[in-house]
């Protein structure tokens, strides 16, 4: 041990933004915990915890989601680490925040032991979160928007197999705009990276439309002869 | 101090990644400093250390950038927090990075007090790094590289005035391979970013170019229009 900071150590903390979308509802939601001890006691805020010594940061980020809520098996992805000095009113307090995207179909919120006051709450109607949560929060909507246009990320958010309205409405609903159909229809498929399922959609009242998957191999090829995913 | 972490707190350091550009040369460096105590004493590795407890994460990433280079008055964007539980010999310690573009012409490297051995090196030619300081500068040189393509970063490693073509030979430096002059030239004053200062390049053995300044203004106000920097 010799070398290293002797001095006080900030404390390090991790927190996730899970992000999930509700297809039928067009809903885009986040993943809260209500807290149970202070400060903010039973108030809303994102999962998360202390850092462990023998953990790496990323683990201790996915054993804090999986401990607080139930999901597990996700990519979690880091957006930001948040280091002012008065962030936190017990302490100096530094946190890492992940981020992660899931289909809610896929995905439905488990219960953990610990879980039993996670919530899943639609991003247009939120609670008032703890500490710095809303702008960590806010930081990961901004994430989310910017990366959706060059990086097929969408897609994490559906089911399996999904309709280009469903894509298109899922992309409105994060950029809090209008798309114009035509043209997104004909962007996507001239990048040609959607399977034709041959299936339709079932249970709507409209016609039909046709099932696509995302070709993620397909993808990775293109990517690599530095061609780029642009849906807009 | 109610209800904080009581148990062993990980380290937490700064690294920081300064990316020059010597366009005379076209020459892409990075700025490292030559360590004065154990581990890796005597090796090269990037500027930064410890985190002190009144200070912001981002405070001490200018403060170690300065008194371990000179270099101030720079934009650090963080890059990425390294948490990996093994990374650092001495102890745990997570480190946030950030990364910086500067222009060699705007910021000539200025000797501080401890910097004595701070030095650019050329990104294609570089000493072995310790740690896991070659990690961290991959990591931002895939976010440069990145960034380039969608966002204006470029002319902050240019002189405030270029031409077209050292704007070229830089994106060929980042990206590692050669572009269409035609294809870039036509794509770039398409986006009308660039203001013609009706000078040209002097000293030069061949004809003088034309020179340009990037209007930062006029970016602000396409990019709230959601428009966008696209240059490949």
């Amino acid at each position: 041990m010799a070398y290293t900071y002797e001095y006080a150590r900030p404390a390090l903390t991790v927190d996730c933004v899970v992000f999930g979308y509700e297809a039928s509802a067009s809903s885009l939601k986040v993943l809260l915990i209500r807290r149970k001890l202070p400060p903010f006691k039973g108030d809303w805020s994102l999962p998360g915890g202390f850092v462990q010594i023998e953990e790496s940061v990323e683990a201790a980020a996915m054993r804090e989601l999986k401990e607080e809520t139930g999901v597990a098996d996700v990519f979690l992805e880091q957006l930001y680490t948040f280091g002012a000095v008065e962030r936190d009113p017990r302490d100096r307090v530094v946190s890492v925040a992940y981020y992660a995207l899931v289909s809610l179909q896929r995905h439905p919120l488990q219960a953990a032991t610990d879980a039993s006051d996670a919530q899943w709450f639609e991003l247009l109607d939120l609670p008032e979160l703890g500490f710095d949560h809303a702008e960590i929060l806010n930081c990961a909507i901004e994430r989310l928007r910017s990366k959706i246009r060059y990086e097929p990320i969408g897609f994490e958010l559906l089911a399996e197999t999904f309709t280009i309205s469903q894509l298109q409405r899922l992309y409105e609903q994060i950029l809090e705009r209008e798309i114009d159909k035509r043209n997104f229809r004909k962007k996507l498929l001239k990048m040609d990276l959607l399977i034709d399922t041959g299936e339709k959609e079932t249970g709507v009242a409209h016609r039909a439309a046709q099932l696509y998957q995302f070709d993620a191999q397909k993808y990775q090829l293109l990517k690599q002869n530095g061609a780029s995913f642009e849906a807009l």
